[in-house]
């Protein structure tokens, strides 16, 4: 729904490449030159100490907020960013960055591969979350900002704001890092691998070879179907659809939908494949598979040269990534004598509650950034 | 692994049908005759009064206990059946048949419809939890028995046991109802649901008719590993599988399976395509998202005509029907006076627990079996 006081924004593109045109990845493979999509909301202040970076979710991309022309609805995050908002764009110039590997204007899998001039599928390299925030560093870079203020980001976001508080400790003043853990256990990697099962199960699929060819909506759509379920909580799936049948009948089964939770994940499957790249989701499911934070030691020893103040939110019902996965990392940040708040909001909206609990996180957020801002001047 | 004194046991076959050969379902749909393949295992007594029913879970068969001639490992709850185990062969005359709707032996979309001399396919009928149930009964009369001294299964094997109790509450003594729930939530429902869409978007699936062509192969297994992660706890998957790479490299990803996990988890979608049929799948998993043991009323109404001695088992770590929703259905059933006893038992294993903890399930059922057998005679 549009409002007369909506604001529109455009997708900017930054193209880099490291000579010879190339960007070393963590894999050792090289890759070039890089685009990255990107978006920004509200002015960057004269010393350029207001700027806030939003890592995006899995499927997310660089439209956090406000609105494109043609949207039907505006940017993933719009009810965290704006005016007067969590993320207040009176205030912070706010910048989002589709990631590479990405498929909604970032260089990824989909993209031409300018060694053949066709897309590259699966001989694109393995990109890491370490890969996506150095690219991330890029732009920051180009925009000419020495320091973040902030980098945030809910769930795979997490991970990327996690990341860039170890790997680039001098450059943010804090880390706002909500529903997420510190590396994949072996449950969050088993829903990862069979999406990507299901997504490599569809014939159409071709081993990544289906650019201008039949797209695996199939698999794509049962992938998105899983972390649908994972997404959502049983209380507020029970609350939003609990048994109640789209027929109306008893027994009417057929194997079509005649339950409403199934309606709704067919739908969800069915949309998604209208706007995202199954290849995309292979590699950045991936991605977060391998980060492994605790890596090269322990959890506690990542922390050993970050200078962060860190902002840790999780959520009651969030069973993909609970609180307690949380609270480890948070055990390990303050094991460095850094700076930690660490808040757990009581929510039954499961994972999804950092997209949709925007009434406590506005809150904790806004007085958090406030602090912090002062801090750092 | 064969030991010496393993005892060997034969699937037999038990084929009826009402005049004019045919059983109405619950649908009201009409099939016949129906055959169902069972096992026994122990002696019935003289009063044909120790006869204890096993019923099974979704992917399970009548194969119980004990050994086939050509099997590598034994029925599977081999662990519980046997002398001097949980369900004492030595003691009690134990029965154990597979679901209508299966595709061990029983009638199934995948038997031959008399009516066409071709596989059922989706003309199959819709069958229930009921329709079960009273296949069962057909079963037992068939064997002589007036008055079961238990039903009993795990997880839909507990569904079934439940509808004996309300269905035939003059015909039972006990039920032993472990790890399950009196109707599915809407996260349950939404796992199966995902399941049978991964079968259905397999073209090889074909509507149902693939009998004697190429198999769902991919779409099933893809079903199965859907179906394990449920199975499993978060904390049995650390334990057993936790980061550990198969290759033992740091990144070495090409979308197969680098986490021993994914391995596991293949290797289980790979190996239930050969031994289940997929449409037995959508059948039987709709089966259970319809059963609601309070669809005329409250839950505690369901129990009104009940007079059998309950005993509930659940386990701690098991997400998938927690012990919360075994303590709805005590609650339930202590409402209408009977004779209840809950007990859940400490164990990381899951859903899974109901087929590993053999120790604790074999003292709590054994005990529990003699008292029941004194109190019925």
């Amino acid at each position: 729904m549009k409002s007369e006081n909506q604001t529109f924004v455009e997708t900017k593109f930054f193209t880099f490449a490291e000579p010879p045109h190339e960007l070393v990845l963590e894999s050792r493979e090289k890759i070039g030159p890089i685009t990255l999509a990107y978006e920004t909301y509200g002015a960057l202040n004269k010393d350029k100490s207001n700027a806030i970076l939003v890592c995006h979710a899995l499927s997310g991309d660089a439209h956090a907020a406000f609105w494109h022309k043609d949207d039907k609805k505006p940017g993933w995050w719009d009810n965290m960013i704006g005016p007067g908002k969590a993320f207040d764009t009176d205030k912070y110039f706010v910048i989002c960055s589709n990631v590479i590997g990405g498929c909604k204007g970032s260089t990824g899998p989909s993209s031409i591969d300018p060694k053949t001039g066709k897309p590259f599928g699966l001989s694109f390299p393995l990109v890491t979350i370490k890969d996506m925030v150095v690219a991330q560093k890029k732009l920051i870079d180009h925009l000419g900002i020495k320091k973040l203020l902030a980098v945030t980001g809910g769930s795979m976001g997490g991970f990327q704001a996690l990341k860039w508080s170890t790997l680039y400790p001098d450059d943010i003043v804090s880390a706002i890092i909500i529903a997420c853990n510190h590396r994949h256990t072996a449950q969050q990697i088993a829903f990862n691998e069979v999406a990507r099962q299901a997504i490599m199960a569809d014939p159409d699929w071709q081993k990544g070879d289906y650019y201008g060819k039949s797209i695996p909506t199939r698999g794509l759509a049962v992938a998105r179907m899983i972390g649908h379920i994972t997404y959502m909580s049983d209380q507020s799936m029970n609350e939003k659809f609990g048994r109640k049948l789209i027929k109306g009948e008893k027994l009417g089964f057929d194997f079509t939908h005649d339950f409403e939770v199934e309606n709704y994940l067919k739908y969800q499957g069915d949309s998604f494949v209208q706007r995202f790249d199954a290849n995309s989701w292979l590699y950045i499911s991936k991605a977060l598979d391998y980060f492994n934070l605790a890596e090269d030691g322990t959890l506690s020893s990542a922390f050993k040269d970050s200078k962060a103040h860190y902002l840790f939110i999780s959520f009651t019902s969030d069973w993909l990534y609970p609180p307690n996965q949380t609270k480890e990392i948070v055990k390990a940040v303050k094991a460095n004598d850094l700076d930690v708040s660490d808040i757990e909001i009581t929510s039954s909206y499961g994972h999804d509650a950092f997209l949709v609990e925007v009434e406590d996180q506005t809150k904790i957020i806004s007085h958090y950034l406030t602090r912090i801002f002062k801090t750092a001047h």
